[in-house]
């Protein structure tokens, strides 16, 4: 599957928290640089996320916003 | 200020198209992965956003999704 | 790719709009039952989106609201 | 009330999970396709969900994908 | 229509600005307090958008974040 | 930090209600107009979120929908 989403980001899962039914899941996507994605359960039973796995971590364009110092 | 999104990821901007009101910024936020932001024609102006300068790409946890091969 | 998002609908390109930066496409996804998205052109050029080929729908549950009468 | 949102699709509640804050809702909009939802608990015990009864699945255009095989 | 977002703020249209595909629409909640939204031309011409007119601004919680100084 | 997104509505916490992984933070941006945030927990304790503090609810323009009567 091929997604319109611009970025698909690719990390190795450093954690997987379960709550009562969404999910934290974290990817390191370069050295040092870990993104945070907030899924539900039913998801990471679906892709059977578990630390150490390869997974990306994707996000649409028009949720990324942009900060300056 | 300090935002409650997990996500803050510095980098360069690497280019800036405007479009008539939605604007495409891209920034690398580390060697060769290049992240696209959607936003405002108006919040480019406001940030001063130029190709070359330092930036963040800031993305709320509930936007991030995963994905496996 | 198998992704988290939990919303993931089978249809037919029905419409592709381009505009200076954002495209909107919809995708018939049963019969009268039309979905509308906004992406980016890049995005639109990079899947080869076309009336008439076949495409998913794909959202991710916390971007789903849900309405009664 | 009327909605900005291009995406207001008409089914029944199949299912209403409530976890610690955040509740996951399942709307059946055709045959055999149904749309997962993730709300807030306060949300859903101020609509009355509750399963076998009417409701919309509401999504905005900016927070649809698209997908190709 | 009653819908799940717990936001829902009442205010009048102080602009509207089409763009090709995307219209920026902006509706004072408050005294001095103007919130922006982005959505189709389409819903822009749907709604009946114009300056003066009574609207609401409806934003998802989980598109909400905070920050502090 | 200047952030893109082009609302940040200043307020007071009114409430910090934490669940497993997703925290429900309101903040009262004019007099009788609260709005609820959805964020992480780590969010929570990170901004040191308490009720009566200061704090801004910041959304991005392409995340609000616009509603009429």
């Amino acid at each position: 599957m091929k997604i319109s989403a611009r970025n698909v980001l690719k990390g190795k899962v450093v954690s997987v928290e379960k709550g009562a039914t969404t999910a934290h899941v974290k990817i390191e996507i370069a050295s040092g640089q870990v993104v945070t994605s907030a899924i539900t359960n039913e998801a990471v039973d679906s892709l059977g996320l578990t630390v150490g796995g390869d997974a990306y971590a994707v996000i649409k364009s028009s949720d990324v916003m942009i900060a300056v110092d």
